[in-house]
């Protein structure tokens, strides 16, 4: 009975924050498509305003228009304060609602409700909240003096502070919205691809933004002692130093003879590093992504299907459900019941809602680049497939062909980044008929796979 | 103390049938690039008749010279007896591992052994071998004599016959070879699209010979009182039947204006159908895939993927792993616990199997991908990733890249055709070290996914 109310609550909970999403952005592209929020003072086309509005809210980072040549500086605060809203309102959002699936798991395993609750106080959720946004702003406002004050020196004090908040606020954010089209357009941070400076205060605040609040608050707590932390917290990072790390490599030895051929050491660290770290959702590029070897391509499509962690405005798998994967292989090789890391077990039915949202987000992938390639035959596989794995782990990064998109295929492409926003499981569940359960088992029967 | 003697047993089993298929590989590769095997009388390359042999073998069909025109008809019949060789004995010894395996699982729940060891007596393999045997031989035998009879009246009696016998053996097996290149080379079956003898022959040998011996046992056994077969039979027969007809029903709506544009309806019905049933492991093709849609590559991909039945000759995950994956969508959706189907339940430990399978199958794909993109930077992504998922699955159908891979990257779909036959997971279960599982179980701890 109990069981009952509270899954009727999480649709509700699930079907609020869509809703609540779907607000924002149509009221964001209204504003966009008003002639005061372009350049040219032109009405932009809904689809256009919608597509960026979305992609603002739902800090992907795909764009139709170049930001900064097409958008005027009102159409540009009007993307920033989405971003925003988008960024904070799911950090928010994201962290009430896995504490609530946490609660729904422990349905089933009473035992665990207790741990779960004392986790994280489900009684201070306003606490909460104030800490992820005083935490937020903290970090974001570093971001952008450090960068203010380098972009000050190029484009003047008042050009470089709105740049400064605008490109902290996106990367902390994880949005890849750039405004560095007033030097070339779509160019993102190609610019800076040897600039020190700029890379290491992006990439931080895409990395810090990505590891998501439960991380933040583990880190706050027990500083060094990373023994204390919550198994969560260590999966998280240590799957984030893992990905990084060898993505860089991967990066590296892929494009050592191709775009990294004529860069001296500093900049192929930094371009290798900083490849390693976009793809995972944050969507800025200091190198051009269309001209990246095959292989480099394919291994920015594997990091964007994993994408960052649980909490954060990272899209994708997420980190925690790439790792359980990995532990199920080796549990299995081992003829081993248990998904031991850390020294600890995981609870059996976390491999079920792993594995659903991988079949889920592959499902979705494979239904958007069916239909993108049956609306536009012309366009490439590979690159249809980018672009959905791009808007699905709301990355932003693009071989180029946003534009091409005609207006069915831009409706997918925000339908797509919609979903991988609120995460597909989340859609699901919030269209899913809530269904009595009360049922008597099923004899059981074995069959063969494999 | 019995389960770890039955698990050292079957270590040992894996280790075996993996080192035996070596041995006819290596054989066959020797007796191939004899000069006797090549119509030219040349001694062939090493490294090309051990791909050939792996090929055959392994019932792939991946091809890097033409069947008919490079090799003699003495290589034509070694061929034909490799792949009447892998064919067979993978039947033979995949349906004897899947019995092992049942069993393997059945040790943790001991209540499901005796039903495990019901539903095939595992006293008579012998027979089961020669229930094997003889219904292969007699349904090529069928095959081969329609065949020879349409072909004998194009190229004469005794070729007609040898080309009946080839494409017989090479359908059922699912191995994908053709002798086609007499009309053109690398042309498959492109020639008969059009004609209903061939294809339904053809198509028939290939659905049979790809559903497995266990489901022949059920059919031969129960005829048509679907409610007695086993509930492995039922989700085969169910899964072969709706992914045939949706992906038809794909490709024609993909290829309506490309490739079916100037077909008449008889002719776009089989071609739609064959193409549906070919990429789950056939390898022939009645249409050029090179020139297929990049929305139809990508539906042939998935289709390779997901591959055929277990205890056949298919590869890709199974139909039933498949199957399993939406199940515990289903079952999550509906906050069940079980995974229910045509009213019985699943046991719990075959979730993990199936994404465990999974997992591996994609990490395979995507080193190997990896691999060919970083050794031969020049392939276009969609090839690579088409020719990995067509060696793993066993399939061969390619967009024609086979013969512009390096020795290296030659060498990596030998290896990938290998592991495909023989099931990534007994690869990863022959080479796993023994381990010692008996510890104490782990504190449980929660962390948060999705
Ligand atoms: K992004
Ligand atoms: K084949």
């Amino acid at each position: 009975m109990q069981s009952m109310i509270r899954r009727k609550y999480n649709l509700t909970y699930a079907k609020l924050s869509a809703i609540g999403f779907f607000a924002i952005i149509f009221i964001g592209a209204v504003l966009l498509s008003l002639p005061i929020s372009s350049k040219s003072g032109e009405v932009t086309p809904f689809i256009n305003a919608l597509f960026t509005a979305t992609s603002a809210t739902g800090v992907t980072g795909l764009v139709v228009y170049d930001t900064y040549s097409y958008f005027s500086v009102f159409g540009q605060s009007v993307i920033l304060v989405l971003i925003k809203i988008g960024g904070l309102g799911f950090m928010i959002i994201a962290t009430m609602f896995l504490l609530i699936l946490k609660k729904k798991i422990g349905i089933r395993e009473r035992n665990f409700l207790k741990e779960s609750v004392n986790t994280i106080h489900i009684g201070g959720v306003v606490r909460l909240a104030k800490h992820i946004l005083v935490g937020t702003l903290l970090l974001e406002g570093i971001g952008a003096i450090i960068l203010a004050i380098k972009f000050s020196s190029e484009m003047g004090v008042k050009e470089g502070i709105f740049n400064g908040i605008f490109h902290s606020v996106s990367a902390f954010n994880n949005a890849g919205f750039d405004l560095m089209g007033r030097y070339e357009e779509y160019s993102s941070l190609i610019r800076y691809s040897d600039d020190a400076l700029v890379n290491i205060t992006i990439m931080t605040l895409i990395v810090i933004g990505g590891i998501g609040f439960l991380v933040w608050e583990d880190i706050y707590k027990n500083k060094a002692k990373f023994k204390k932390y919550h198994l969560h917290s260590k999966i998280v990072l240590l799957a984030t130093m893992v990905l990084i790390f060898s993505a860089a490599i991967g990066f590296y030895v892929l494009e050592r003879n191709n775009l990294f051929a004529d860069m001296g050491i500093k900049e192929t660290i930094l371009a290798s590093l900083f490849q390693a770290i976009t793809p995972r959702t944050a969507g800025f590029n200091t190198i051009d992504t269309a001209e990246l070897s095959e292989g480099s391509k394919l291994l920015t499509m594997i990091l964007m299907f994993i994408g960052g962690s649980s909490g954060s405005t990272a899209g994708g798998i997420k980190t925690t459900t790439f790792i359980i994967t990995i532990l199920s292989v080796v549990s299995l090789v081992r003829h081993s019941n248990d998904l031991n890391i850390f020294g600890r077990r995981l609870e059996d039915s976390i491999l079920k809602r792993a594995y659903s949202i991988i079949t889920i987000y592959i499902t979705s992938a494979f239904i958007g680049m069916l239909f993108i390639s049956f609306i536009q035959p012309e366009l490439a596989l590979s690159n249809t497939a980018f672009e959905v794995l791009s808007a699905m782990g709301t990355v932003g990064l693009s071989t180029g062909i946003t534009r091409q998109l005609n207006a069915l295929s831009r409706l997918m492409v925000i339908i797509l980044m919609f979903c991988g926003r609120l995460g597909s499981l989340a859609v699901l569940m919030a269209v899913a008929e809530s269904k009595n359960n009360i049922s008597t088992k099923k004899p059981l029967e074995k069959i063969v796979i494999g």
